[in-house]
């Protein structure tokens, strides 16, 4: 039905009404002091999602570019980077650190299954000489739903005390607690997309002091996304391209939203989201793609394996539910399917989704489950939180 | 007064209202078959906007974004080029070259004139052995409002055999005819946010099989702006990294605008509105600050001198009229205000802007025309038109 698409992906996510008709409004200059108005307001409103006091700059970019941003701002040529890999996002970021001729040593786990902090430790430990410049961790891995133990690594980093940790928290941020004050985190990049709740076109990257240090000595070919003009702007609330200004006026309202609600509500909220999804695919004898002790709370990847096929499911969803969901990539396409909690989903939302998957079982054929049982348990997650 | 701003600068650029309630849906997943029918649309939308069979290729970026992937996919370390500069773009791209290590030969004109096509042919004559692989030049130079003969430049590029041109055309694609395959130009850089009609966020490159061919073999480090994942996507109407669909939704809708009014209307509205605001700017008697036979159909700069305060102009305007007018960048901050009258602007905009800009003048003192005189100028050339 027409105009009643319910996005459950992970990323674009579901926008406020509030949010589109900010976007709908007619462009302002942003050489002008209305805009300089909102910048000041929207960097501070990053600040407080970031639980940081380093700058958080704007990219008119997706988190790739955020990313890619992070990496190549604070590196020279040839410098030795460890890499973690167990997903479509790590891949990516071993792609982009190897395209600018970095020296990339990769930590890999299966997909589906968390890095091991303690390989890190052993590499980080054995670098006596201190030749380890940065370490990439993805920490909610969309690909695969898995949640990596970031705080582990980071102190194996920090005990390290050379190089940088940088973050992909694309589907992290603003999902899950990231103190990186508090955790000394130097790099973190994420995307408007995901949990800001506004569509895609905007990337965010925050950078500590310490990453500022290694940025003078840097010396990787950029300029679009050389941070250091977008910093120098940002101190006058402008920026050194021009911005996608309706994008702003649509962030500016979103995260109005976030802190009405309150950082340790939203994150609450996206826990009790995952764990009723996950109790509800249990209830229905589905096997869940990552663990419990690894699970992303913004998204929840399900590998159906030989019970019912999931290109199927997600096509019965579309159709005759309006729900998208997302299928598996790479290796893992046709194999998985995963349910976005992410951003402006409320517990209805999941309810919805739950009822609609179970019909969608049933009508394929898959009768592994008592009728109701998913939409139950997800309830009873739901109403005792 | 709230609401009533009207741009006259030269982007962000006044946007319909189909487009903006086109921003204000809800986004829909950009994995989908619905998502892949837009950017179809769009795709054959922007190759017939930019005259060509080429690949037009889209980027989530500024128009500064989508020039440097212009430039750094096509060249090697160390390859000589030459780049034009006469305005703050000019100067960017020869800033973007230079941050990659290429061999730059800047080749200059004073703010407020135009490049001299003799100069490229003397170089790309004296070339004989075919050093110089890429040849830069910002077609109307948003900065001064000057706009370059890159038309003749490009006979002389063409007559090299070697090089490839590389068109900055940012605010001349959609306001001025450039006609890519019968000019042969190989990459050509635009930005959403001018002639496009919608708000910035979007970027676009077109890309000729002889830069392709460079493609192959060009060694500069690059990710996000790699355009080799962009066309093997756009082949599949997808996108390498999540887009920005609400973008898209608003370009499916001024593209579908201006394929209503025509390329040769569109263009000869410009003309006519450039040609309505200069004739108002002589009959006020203040200097246009490029000449006739190099005037941008973007936007016009006026270079009062000690006359009027520019700044004070663009106050008055802003404060008492609603309409936002630009300053000078660099060197003529302060000294020269710009009219853009590009993409949405109608008849009226210019006769609106022409009569404020009278009362303006008269409230700060200015008083060497005749009141009116602007207005009944700007008029004439309209109706006769």
């Amino acid at each position: 039905m027409d105009d009643k698409l319910m996005l459950m992906i992970p990323g674009p996510t579901p926008v406020p009404e509030q949010a589109l008709m900010a976007l709908s409004k007619h462009p302002i200059g942003h050489r002008s002091g209305d805009f300089s108005k909102i910048m000041a307001e929207v960097t501070e409103g990053l600040k407080w999602l970031h639980q940081t006091q380093n700058d958080v700059l704007i990219l008119t970019a997706s988190g790739t570019g955020a990313m890619e941003a992070g990496i190549i701002n604070f590196l020279k040529r040839g410098d030795r980077v460890l890499c973690g890999n167990n997903g479509k996002f790590g891949e990516r970021w071993v792609e982009v650190a190897q395209a600018y001729g970095l020296n990339v040593e990769v930590i890999s786990a299966e997909w589906g299954k968390p890095l091991d902090p303690e390989e890190f430790r052993a590499k980080l430990e054995a670098d006596t000489d201190q030749q380890i410049k940065a370490v990439i961790v993805t920490h909610s891995e969309t690909s695969t739903g898995v949640l990596n133990d970031l705080e582990t690594i980071n102190r194996y980093v920090k005990a390290h005390g050379e190089a940088l940790i940088m973050v992909d928290a694309v589907t992290s941020l603003g999902a899950v607690s990231l103190p990186i004050d508090e955790w000394g985190l130097d790099v973190v990049g994420s995307g408007s997309q995901k949990a800001y709740m506004i569509p895609p076109g905007l990337g965010f990257v925050s950078v500590s002091p310490k990453a500022w240090e290694a940025y003078k000595t840097a010396d990787l070919p950029r300029y679009y996304l050389d941070l250091g003009p977008y910093r120098k702007n940002a101190a006058k609330d402008t920026t050194p391209f021009t911005p996608p200004v309706n994008m702003f006026f649509a962030l500016q309202v979103s995260l109005r939203m976030m802190r009405a609600e309150g950082l340790e509500n939203i994150f609450s909220r996206h826990h009790c989201l995952m764990t009723a999804t996950r109790a509800a695919i249990k209830a229905l004898n589905l096997p869940l793609f990552a663990p419990d002790e690894a699970a992303s709370p913004a998204i929840t990847s399900v590998y159906p394996g030989e019970a019912v096929d999931a290109e199927q499911v997600r096509s019965v969803m579309k159709k005759q539910f309006d729900i998208v969901l997302a299928g598996g990539q790479e290796a893992f396409k046709g194999k998985i399917f995963r349910i976005g909690h992410l951003g402006f989903v409320c517990d209805r939302d999941i309810l919805s989704a739950i009822a609609a998957l179970e019909g969608t079982l049933s009508s394929l054929g898959y009768s592994e489950f008592s009728p109701g049982a998913g939409v139950v348990a997800a309830a009873q997650v739901l109403t005792s939180a």
